[in-house]
């Protein structure tokens, strides 16, 4: 399957020991993210399939359960990184073992029986995709933690040597629009069902944010006046020292960045990225504009392809857009834009029943909708009405900023 | 004043000590409130009509403020308990000046340049008010930390016998409708503007939550399946152990529950009280319904008079319902009714300038909206389109339920 | 009683709200204090000599015991400035229902069944003799979390114009000798048994260091060199970020002190005060000295009187020495003296049976021993033999350094 | 040399992923022992003895310190499991490189410069020993954390089956003895000087305490009475729920321990192990007994062959001992013993000139001395007057218990 290639491909550049460490609780170990995929298909499908089931490795479904209270108390996940045990050797025997009996399953599928089971799979597919770029961002921000800044690999095609375009903002008129999934094809449950919502006037700019418009919001003492904060954010400012985006470098007064190719001078042309909903807030504020709602976004890329730098382009950093500037760019891929969205369940939102209905719903308290896909996405994964959802002083993640605004009279 | 009587009939039962505890940094003392009231109108009104203005102390401009950043560092919230001076005497010293001054400026106010005074006079009439609810809600907790069980006075009428009415549904068919204030009459910045949004059809329950149905969800293990909760909500329940709302007290197997009035049985017709947007969230998903949104809310609530128990009514706890359970019921006061919307700026919000910017807006993040008051409100201070604000973890307001739930085909 | 006089002397210029405070876990309330000297009265002597005691209160046995485990799980510490209740005035009421209750039985006592009584009466007296000491301490430490620098009343004689005299040094040639406390008169069971050590020659500096002296260390870089620290030292010196002894002030780059007269400038002939045993240390490190054993302190001060500053001397701050420098100075009174000694039981030291077995060996771990005595400390407290203990980090006490070292060849 | 022989045994059984994790602060992975080791002959030695030495790697000299702060900042010890480079054959390499080197010095070494350089590398050795017990006790504990309990080796002989002897005592007249190193072979500066010091009469018992004993105390609700315990050991006992010492785990009703050979049955003849010295001390006052001084231990053991259980037996757990219990057994090897003594300088101690100086010394702070070495001890490492030193609530090295009393009378 696709995505078991890429997961090989997004492999190939570690040595052992970056499969186990984990740098901070939100991030995972690469070798937990390759066993809980794992572990997904075999809980919901292959054990659901199989009468008297006889798991891989019954500690395993202990181990390897991220936060299904239904199906036991799972292993604490501050603690997946104290793990020595499997070995990363051990995971990927126990992928193969359940990979096989995967395929063998999907061989013996029969029309009348299958439908749920291909749902199942299905889920688990973009599930796996999900945790793909976890692995990145996750083995992204231990490798900062090192002072020795590991490469992960060179990337590809280096640095973007491609002027920002001019900002530009497209209008939109508002009214009663509809968004959200509908039909058959593959959707989460949060993005359904469709349904109507109102829309005042707005504007929406023409392409993200760069890391030189940021710039100057840090130059001009953006991270020193609580008055472009939420209360929230500028006490984490003041805790956390807070200066500029994550893996933002200082170095004899000049500004580096930490990427997946190594430390290098920040480029002003490419999207900011790494930063909070605090600061994409801040920011906008600083502007004179807002951040768009996720109805906004969605209306507004209503019909544009999905195309931008995804991962396998082998990237794994924004990429900046030149040209004219008409029309919006940069909707997809590069980095995912915060909304000013809190995650909440859409209008007429129904639960999955069984343990799958922890997937989505459970999270939907404190966090933020973001919108696009980013550069660490794998391509396909993301469409119009998907919404991706972190709280808002999370910056591991390769988040950026897109802006609105209403209509100027 | 009206609102100088009720601060001054708040105060009688009080002791000197009373005055000066902050019991978690959530609270404060009620000193603190009286102080920081009148430094309201010394710092927006006074200082802002005289020039050269020399304050009453200028070590009260920082004791003071809460949390406005654009006047200065505030003095930090935790540590509002460790002062001990300005004394309680002090401070009604205080209080007295500015009233006086404050007097004579209105008295002097002339037609041209009054109107944005008596804007903002009424701004701090409203603000005065918001803290005469914290006074009463910040001495429960402090009392509720001391195992004597402190009296703060009898509660008038006493334990409400009012058996609670049947519950019932009232639908309304959504579509576009419109929220928010519009008008020359006072609303804070947050409720405007009067703006349009889109309703799915709706069903929102006659009367609020009981304590009797709640004792349900407790002994029905409400507290023991993560499958009802949100995932925030379940670390918290585990975290702080949390078995019933906050002021509930088994005794020998018998419930009770600390008042103003001392811990008494608790009353199972009257409306549950005193529990988080976790709770409300989890016992709404226990009942097969939902929380309404706060469009939802204010929709329904068109064109009900604003009445119900308020601070004055010297009763300091919610009173149950009766009667023959059509129509809605319990709109106003007795409890706070959490919303299912986060608390965020209308579309086309406006910023107000200057340090009152500072009063709303920062603080629209990882919130949840309150409407309808509660009986500790000051009547007259709340109205349909008003929106409270907590964070889901709140539970020391008189925070209560009304179910929500889409309709029965 | 003249333990009850200094009582009434100490709690003189306080205001309610001053009785109530608790500023950190480590301190408490005046209130608390008053109460539980008396709770230990009550507990240890009245309700030991009548059967079928009925106490004040029954719920201040709960409330104001401090740490007897073996009496039932004591109130936490840390939530004693939460009670707003019993108020200041029932406290005193108590004082006095238990005062009379004492005064009866002090009366009725007679030969045969008295002297244990007696024995736990003097033990009492100690006792609210400690709590006497950390009411000052701990209402200074209130005191200082106040922007206003509350004023608890004029120093007498105000300040100190003595210049410190010379420093110089005593020896003593060690041996065999005999520390401890033996004989009928009162002392803790900490001081007990009087056994004999062994001591290497040693030479004891003949006066305090001063507040001048240690300002050397500070300008030097004490404060930023890590080899003069003990490790957790450093880890406190920069977790906390000191840089001089508490409640030092820098104001326009000269050095100020909060004392409980105020806040005046550094008198650099004065005894440096409110050093933590990491300070101590560092200093006489960087002295090329080191810190008195408590054994060679006790040895050193055996024959002298015992004078200096006392807590009825109304002083309340360390007091200069002058004179030509010849014999030891200032050993008793003005700031306890860190010893390099841990608070270990003594050879042969036999626990007190019964709850009163908890006052003094249970905190016999990370606590160094401090000696001679305090401006605070009650006149006729101390002895040779008395040792009291504080973590190594503590620095709210008066305490201070007196150098020691080996002979100089 | 002996010492790489060890160290290479040691990690024979190790997967990559062992040599990575940090199961907490005060653990450091296997990699970094090895890497460290390496640093300190790098640092202490090789670049001494070069001028213009270039380090085998400049960022490792930063990543490697452990704590000489006056070398520069350390990396902070707490992330040294964030580190998944240098890898553990890069680690290898280093050891490979710098081990060279220091072959090719010892053998220009000529008579007269050699004599410093010997004792360093002396010291080297010695503390290369030290890291080896800690990669054992290290590893032990993160081998601890997974579930999944992983075997380390089999034990060798495995499961002890001598019961243990009877418990008697040994007793000693005490007066002016001396302790401490003397002559010019190898100690550590903590050692000395060898000094006088005067010891009461006193009893030691003959072997140490057993599981089986210390389960006495567990059943006998030894961890449930806080009149047992210190009071800073009744806290942690509380925080963390500790009910028996670390390692041991119920199942069933039965107790199992885990040792590096995996879980298996407690074996009650075996020497309790892995208790802190807050468990040490309750026990023994539970015991009507008490933990012998430093002095004492190292007084009792004077004349004793160094013999025991140590690192080179494979054995990794401590053995019982049988016969007729007459005389002092297992004073070495099996378990580190916690004696009552905080662990300060000897009397005339002299500081080390230089980084060296902070090995020990800045150590001397809420310590307790703890004698005669382990299982995990590499052999030859300890003698009579070697002091250990560890926190009082350090549970993760193999620490014991011996007895000591005063004399019955």
């Amino acid at each position: 399957m696709l995505v078991k290639r890429l997961d090989k491909r997004l492999c190939e550049p570690l040595a052992v020991e970056d499969f186990v460490v984990q740098s901070m609780p939100d991030a995972s170990p690469t070798r937990w993210h390759l066993a809980h995929t794992t572990w997904f298909f075999e809980t919901f499908v292959l054990a659901r399939r199989e009468e008297n089931y006889r798991p891989a490795n019954a500690d395993f479904q202990f181990l390897f359960n991220s936060y299904y209270n239904s199906l036991g108390e799972p292993f604490p996940r501050a603690r997946r990184g104290l793990l020595t045990r499997p070995t990363v050797a051990e995971v990927f025997e126990y992928r193969h073992a359940v990979d096989q009996r995967m395929a063998r399953l999907l061989n013996s599928l029969r029309d009348d029986d299958s439908q749920e089971t291909a749902r199942v799979v299905e889920l688990g597919i973009n599930h796996e995709q999900q945790h793909q770029e976890l692995m990145l961002t996750d083995l992204k921000h231990a490798y900062s933690c090192n002072p020795l800044w590991p490469t992960y690999r060179q990337l590809s095609p280096g640095v973007d040597t491609t002027p920002a375009r001019t900002s530009g903002w497209s209008s939109f008129g508002g009214g009663v629009v509809e968004i959200g999934h509908a039909g058959r094809t593959f959707a989460f449950d949060n993005e359904r069902p469709r349904h109507k919502t109102f829309l005042q006037p707005f504007e929406i700019q023409n392409r993200l944010v760069t890391a030189g418009e940021f710039l100057n919001f840090v130059n001009d003492g953006g991270y020193r006046h609580p008055g472009l904060w939420l209360s929230l954010g500028w006490s984490i400012v003041r805790d956390q020292q807070w200066t500029a985006p994550l893996y933002w470098v200082e170095r004899d007064g000049n500004w580096h960045e930490f990427t997946l190719g190594g430390l290098r001078a920040l480029n002003a042309d490419e999207p900011v990225c790494h930063v909070s909903y605090f600061e994409a807030d801040a920011f906008a504020r600083w502007s004179g504009a807002r951040l768009p709602t996720e109805a906004e976004w969605e209306h507004a890329s209503t019909g544009l392809d999905v195309q931008g730098s995804f991962a396998e382009s082998g990237r794994y950093h924004p990429a900046s857009v030149n040209g004219d500037g008409a029309g919006l760019a940069q909707m997809y891929g590069e980095v995912w834009q915060w909304t000013a969205s809190p995650y909440t369940p859409y209008p007429g939102y129904v639960l999955p029943s069984g343990a799958l209905g922890e997937y989505n719903a459970k999270f939907m308290c404190n966090q933020y909708v973001l919108r696009g896909g980013s550069c660490a996405t794998p391509a396909g994964h993301v469409r119009a009405t998907y919404r991706n959802f972190f709280p808002p002083e999370a910056r591991w993640q390769f988040t950026g900023i897109r802006l609105a605004r209403d209509p100027q009279t």
